[in-house]
């Protein structure tokens, strides 16, 4: 069935069906739709726009569709346009006539704002529980492995040591920003649209704080004309995935430089791993390449969505429809990632005797060296220039600082003792970080203990 | 059944399954996984790397499974992981053993490229044709409406007169491009990478020549490295693609805005629009809307794969694998608006008295009352200046230019003569163009022979 | 004065040091790097890292800096790379040998971020500043016209009358958002970085939480290597201002339509129009279509940063330095939009006859004869399917529903009477609209009174 | 001066100004306006549209503006919208009312479209050649280090070892396709617009194809309302730059991770290096990471182009004017990315000892081992488990398949003989190879010597 046409002359081309049905897609708001109708129809009863029992009859029928979209029964005609109108269609045959009250004092342009909302609110919630959990599984993972001490990098050339714990943690604040990023999100899309209609309202006396209260919504919408204008929530929503995403993008890069033949750092499980068709010896990290990928996917739905409302006049256009397939990728993307990524964390090895071997170099020091010259009141400057002279000059030369007698020290400046030496490895390094925010081991573990209390590891 | 995992420890996690598995979209390359197949295998038969009866063995089980899949009854099975191993998978049950022998001296990294070299080969020519139906359709609504003097726009303000069909004439132009551009993009892609095997080719006797010749490729590929870590043709694909959407974009905005109650100028037809569930008297463009919507579909696609690509070390990477559901977007939404901008010029009215009634505004012809008096020696800059104050004072004291007297008329330059009134009509504004390219009539008519003829209409 | 280089065999080629340079861009930091240098070198200077005195001196000399950079008169060398060495160079004038002495205990990668917190925290704020404005002049135009009725479109098909306020509340609303999305994305910035260093923290004693409280934030950074990371603040930035983009972008959208011939229904000033160079008649939107045009800018501004940190290793990379053009091109681009908005509002003339006129077509007031009968307990399928019935039968036959007899009517439904023409006139239709939310005159009042009580108009 | 403004009640808005004005760009197309201006009076002067000695007085003053252009000492003035404006007022200085003609027979809309393709065709031929010099550095390179074998990477997991010079000559291919693009492209816009006018052509007897032949163009655009309209050729132009982009940042990947402490494959040059302010070992190498950085500036150009001519009605939009700061940008970028890898590989250095080392791994090998058995008569499918199999209990108990005895190695397959520990080493790798576009060095020569060739090296 069709909620138009009446005034139709002809009917539409196959072809025009097939690019303009949308129910391949929006079935999935199928349980939201419901939700939403049950509200509606019991304030409409409510208010006496259609009788009580006639409501309940209407709810009744809704109720026995939800039981049915819940268990996987129901069946989506894809012969009707949309969800809409699949469940009016199976409505009517549950309830006759009475079906045909249900879409009163509403129109489909504020019903799909309602069921987006919902979804959203039900989704991204899940997903902020998602981000908890893999939070978690990184912090136990630092913690299991607190005196592990690893190269970082800066331009991905190593540049000073530090805990890989450390480094960890860097991943749980980014994922924690993406936490406050989604409740932003939440909060600000918390207002009911039904009832708004086409655009302006309407002139039956209908209750929308009922509806709003009944589904959970603190508050009604204030302007129709914007409520069933507006997708800011979608695209705020997908704003917030696809800085996620970037965050994982992130992160997978970090694995899969660590876990080359050249870095080899860790060794992801096999469970997340693939081989070659060609190549028996190979072992693939896939799942930490198509995590990178796939961040392009939430970039384009975001970018989708913002070209798509770009000069869009008021009010309502159909361009709108084409919100959805991009909202529901993100969201299933993203929640496959988080899932991954828990697996991931929970599953890591560290590869300790080779990361072990790798911090031995001189260079990772050259900061804490400086700095032992500035605490002898040498400017900073003229630090830099001592040590950089001097490493250049022993790589020219092959050489090590370590080996330097106390007169080739001095020659450099008159502010070296043998004491400078000690700085020269990577116990040492970490330990004598002292700012806060560094990565030395006691206020890691103290940001480690933060951590499990917030996140109830 | 998995082309690897012979050394691995363990398998892959489910959720890792279905974050990696493509079959779900990859299933539409399986006739050209097939075509090349047949292919590759005779060639292995020929160059004797495998037995002639075995080749031919193959080859059969391959043609067995192609027809099955034409006609639509081969069954996909989501369990494995890509089209490759569907068909490698229903290969052994129809050959048995000899199947295991079909990826020889290639890889899925030169296999994949093939498939999706053949799939764009043949789409991208299919969508060439349709989009000449288009600019057949658009050349006979010209031509049918060749009488028709329209208001053309800058800036939404309408500006000048022109014919309808030259309006038209200038989608066909903008369409030739899209053609041009993927013809090039069809030519460039045209080499064959099948035998470049993981990426360093293989040291089995095969000849990629004898593959190229028998699916039509007039090379194979010189760089093995290059063949499986190149994504060019996609990406180009996907931009001819884009720009050929923003074209029906406009085209769109244009129609939608045309068929306003305020404009007024063409109907578009019922079969192209549907109504409203709340508002019984609308008629609303929808497919006009969404084709201008999914033209953020074919944007974000491009995106997407540039996205995807950009900084990937050389040579294939798992992101790759993303690039498909992308293109087979692209391809099909492009294939639909085709389709269904055929349908509407040939269903097209224009509402010829509704825009008779909007041409007949005097501010269309200053430009030609500019030029009449520079044909008498008035400057271009002096001759803005007169016919801006005339235009300025006649609309601030509700006059008509035609109304003016000879006397008012040289108020404004001693070189007008009444003879300038007889300018101020849309027929003569357009016969009097004379430059070529113009929208004057004779000429605009030699344009639809041209047109008539290269399209074979 | 470069920060580094005592190692390097030899200097950087001149083309390197054009596309890398980055004082172009990175000046308009100038203020916000001396502002977080003379907090820095205070905190140096009381934690006895340098000499209290050293450190006034140097405090000192910055603040003349500063004096100079907000007068208009600091020149920048564009032979110092960036911003931070144009300083560290003019400082070492001013107070020679100390100045070497500034950059101890931070790195540019902590101070970079500092600068652009900075710069976000006070660009920002003053966007939310001039959103106000531009709300207050919207708000100020809908109560100038609160007797203005319009027709609202959906599809940009006329579809129903509302109030002009009305649509002009529905701008208000989305604005709100706007700045609630701004507030959150300031408070999940301020956090104060510096002292982080390369990566790791420092091994001196400062005292982070001094600079953090000098400078006015709640706290310091508590992960060094995510401080160095970390550029979500000024991608959320940017996707708020690209939301913000698409806002302006439909209500320049709005203008557009509203301001052609055909439409006509407001006058936008001239002083945000201009003309042609060919056609003297001409007044073009120019500066609502730029607004438009500059929407994309916003966009693929943030589709640029959201690139550029895609698969980025941790922990600092240079391709970071890009986010600065995207960033400030941004937030000028949306003050100018501001600006223009505001101006757009306050002489905006509405053209009342004009739209008088448009108002009075039948059509607008299906939706009430629905409301109608179903208030007379007709289902809203069957009112549906009456309404379209005599629309379609009415317009085939060139009739008006005002015209037909009570008879007529019957024939449509027996629970048709007189008093329904009673609803075929815009007047009625806005006032009988009842529910929240709506453009009912006097709920639109109480919404124009909320808005000038939280906006201090 | 203004090309308009005659009927305007009042001036524009300071700030529209600043927001409209496009001389702060579209002054880096004097050189084109002042050409196609010269061509455009020349004509006028031969048509006797003005006289021919008035003609070439104003081509005089033209020339002199032009001289003073590329001499660097032409004054723009900020004040003149855009760069028409600019020219035309010093016109005004040197010829006086002459001046006033130029602008006879054409508009802005056309001119500047006269601008954008002179612009394109000089500019994008400039970045061809420089194409070609890259190609050249890149042979120049791979000819000098013909022995040198490296790993080759999937998924960034060593793959199997290739030529370095192969994998430099997949380099040349992919830019080879760039170049193939462009020239498309090139050859797509090669038809001259001017005389198209506001939309509709002239009533004036201008001659359009004596413009064209001037300057150079094989023919003049076919229907004016497109000429005015279109922007393809610099979308398709922004295209072909993004993706020789994606291609310069998968290099610059290329070049980062291989200059890596880890891998440390190559030595980049100091000339394209920086340090660090705070690390006085670091080489970072910051133009790769820039020119991977600036990949997603182009890729926002594009998409910039791209959504700012999506659903545009036709014929000009004010929108259009943002087309050219996005193009100018990406020229630029695209010409300091191709200077920038001339110098670097022109000085890239391989440090063949390090990169020896990594090649020994037997892993490399595994695909020769199962040729070896396929061409013994084994399945691909056999071979692979075997190998597979083989790897893993080498892997698990610290054994080399160097090190296994005949008849450890027959437990695996009885088809091994002594001959293949053969295979276990690079230069046998590579040598075996056999198929056309191999790593094989015979054909590595050949295709070397063919690119010589081609590239005039």
């Amino acid at each position: 069935m069709k909620f138009w046409g009446s005034r139709f002359a002809k009917g539409t081309d196959a072809l025009a069906d097939k690019f303009s049905f949308s129910i391949a897609y929006d079935y999935k708001l199928a349980l939201y739709d419901v939700m939403g109708s049950i509200a509606h129809v019991t304030m409409l009863g409510q208010c006496g726009i259609i009788s009580q029992p006639e409501a309940k009859k209407i709810a009744n029928g809704l109720s026995q569709i939800g039981t049915k979209i819940e268990k996987g029964t129901f069946k989506f005609d894809p012969k009707e346009e949309d969800i809409h109108s699949n469940i009016q269609a199976e409505l009517k045959k549950l309830v006759g006539a009475s079906a045909d009250k249900l879409h009163t004092a509403r129109s489909r342009n504020d019903l799909i704002v309602l069921d987006m909302k919902l979804y959203c609110l039900y989704e991204l919630t899940l997903i902020v529980d998602k981000i908890a959990k893999v939070q978690k599984a990184i912090v136990q993972f630092a913690a299991k492995n607190i005196d592990v001490i690893i190269p970082a990098y800066t331009h991905l050339q190593s540049a000073q040591v530090v805990l890989l714990a450390h480094h960890m943690l860097a991943y749980v604040e980014m994922l924690e920003r993406d936490k406050g990023r989604l409740f932003d999100a939440l909060n600000r899309m918390d207002t009911m649209p039904l009832g708004s209609c086409a655009l302006s309202g309407t002139t039956l006396p209908i209750k929308r704080e009922m509806v709003a209260e009944q589904l959970g919504f603190p508050q009604a919408t204030q302007n129709s004309i914007d409520s069933v204008s507006d997708r800011d929530f979608i695209i705020e929503a997908l704003a917030d995935l696809a800085i996620l995403g970037m965050h994982f993008s992130r992160m997978a890069e970090d694995m899969i430089i660590w876990s080359t033949q050249e870095f080899n750092f860790v060794n992801i499980d096999w469970s997340l791993c693939t081989g070659s068709s060609i190549m028996p010896h190979k072992k693939n990290p896939d799942i930490m390449e198509l995590v990178r990928g796939e961040t392009a996917t939430l970039y384009a739905n975001l970018n989708k969505l913002l070209i798509l409302t770009k000069a869009l006049p008021l009010t309502y256009n159909r361009d709108l429809q084409l919100d959805k397939p991009a909202l529901f990728e993100s969201v299933e993307k993203v929640g496959d990632i988080l899932g991954l990524f828990a697996i991931l964390f929970d599953t890591l090895k560290v590869n300790k005797a080779e990361v072990a071997k790798r911090i031995i170099n001189e260079s990772f020091f050259t900061v804490d060296i400086m700095d032992y010259l500035i605490k002898k009141g040498v400017s900073y400057r003229d630090a830099h220039d001592v040590v950089g002279k001097m490493v250049k000059e022993c790589l020219d030369h092959g050489k090590k600082i370590a080996d330097l007698s106390k007169a080739d020290l001095k020659k450099y400046s008159v502010k070296f003792e043998d004491d400078v030496k000690k700085l020269l490895n990577p116990e040492s390094s970490v330990k004598n970080k002292k700012s806060f925010g560094s990565t030395n081991p006691d206020l890691v573990k103290k940001q480690i203990n933060k951590w499990k209390k917030l996140l109830n590891v």
